[in-house]
């Protein structure tokens, strides 16, 4: 299956079966969010995998009631950096410098510069860098779902807040910005699972210059 | 080659050889980024896609002179709406509407639902969503260069006002998000090609709960 097939093939899946999806399959997926590039390469997010059913049975009164909360086999939680700090950037680098076997001081000027540009930035526009970093990871995460034939919802639908507080995101400076559930399509229970799908046509997307 | 594969294999390329790029493989990106997902289904965005060397060469000065602008073989702007109105949710849901035969107002209580969430946001909150949105697709369209073989370079690294009155965007209703300059690596002279690929640790990227 190429690529465009399988996005083809997926959509945002309402109802799932319950059926477990093997854990490989999700390391894949997660693999590849790992792999996600990101600006000045920095990665400014966690993913939390939750299968504990007791939990997703707390979160689903917190996204609306959508039953494919409970249903999916694995919830995988997008969180992005509150704040991106010299300490972060300095934590970063400093593994990218161990793993290339550079000289200490060899990224400092790339580094202070890095830097200088998140200090000139609120907290707030500091934390919409790192979302924004976040939903790359989350595009290839989704992306690499469907080429291994996982059905996967993507979602925004929740109250960010309660989530966070439920999950003890705020102590780990962390902010929900989306939710993955990972599973498979029920197409007899789904509404949505026959109708077209219907994406904006190219010649009004793309813009030749 | 897996998907894994792809995303090992791919980096930000620093320098690429000028060799054009089929506009078959370029098409293959921009659909897969067409059929990204977005919230609510409303794909905010446009992606401006420009190969004229004199328009590349205006823009590489806006992106501090990095060489892969013009050494590159097509280059995509990622642009967000600016603000997500009524008129504009109307709009795709009305196409929605048409594309699967529904009846005129079989989706009007949900629409209603959607434009009210975009009516209690600032300008800067519908931009933020709109700029999130654009970069699932961008996290899309750089996993299937990866798979098509093709290099590309996701950039942040320019000045976004300058680029959006060069490219005549803010008259489009239009902000610049990234850029991902697509095309062949300079392995000889590419500093970055043969540095180990660096992320962040499973165990530190991924929380189970």
């Amino acid at each position: 299956m190429s690529l465009l097939e399988a996005l083809n093939w997926r959509y945002a899946t309402k109802r799932m079966t319950g059926q477990k999806v093997p854990q490989e399959k999700v390391d894949i997926i997660l693999e590849a969010a790992r792999l996600a590039p990101t600006s000045s390469g920095i990665q400014p997010f966690s993913i939390i995998q939750i299968t504990n059913p007791d939990l997703l049975a707390k979160i689903q009164p917190i996204a609306y009631n959508q039953p494919q909360i409970t249903e999916a086999s694995h919830l995988l939680v997008f969180a992005a950096w509150t704040t991106v700090t010299a300490e972060k950037v300095d934590y970063v680098y400093n593994q990218i410098t161990r793993e290339r076997n550079l000289p200490a001081d060899a990224l400092s000027a790339y580094v202070d510069r890095v830097k200088g540009i998140f200090a000139a930035m609120t907290p707030e526009q500091q934390f919409n860098y790192a979302a924004r970093q976040t939903y790359i990871a989350f595009g290839v995460a989704l992306t690499a779902a469907a080429t291994e034939k996982i059905d996967a919802t993507p979602m925004e639908g929740f109250v960010n807040d309660d989530l966070d507080n439920l999950l003890g995101l705020p102590e780990k400076g962390l902010r929900s910005t989306s939710l993955l559930a990972l599973g498979y399509r029920d197409t007899a229970n789904d509404w949505l699972a026959n109708l077209k799908k219907v994406r904006r046509p190219k010649q009004e997307l793309i813009i030749e210059l």
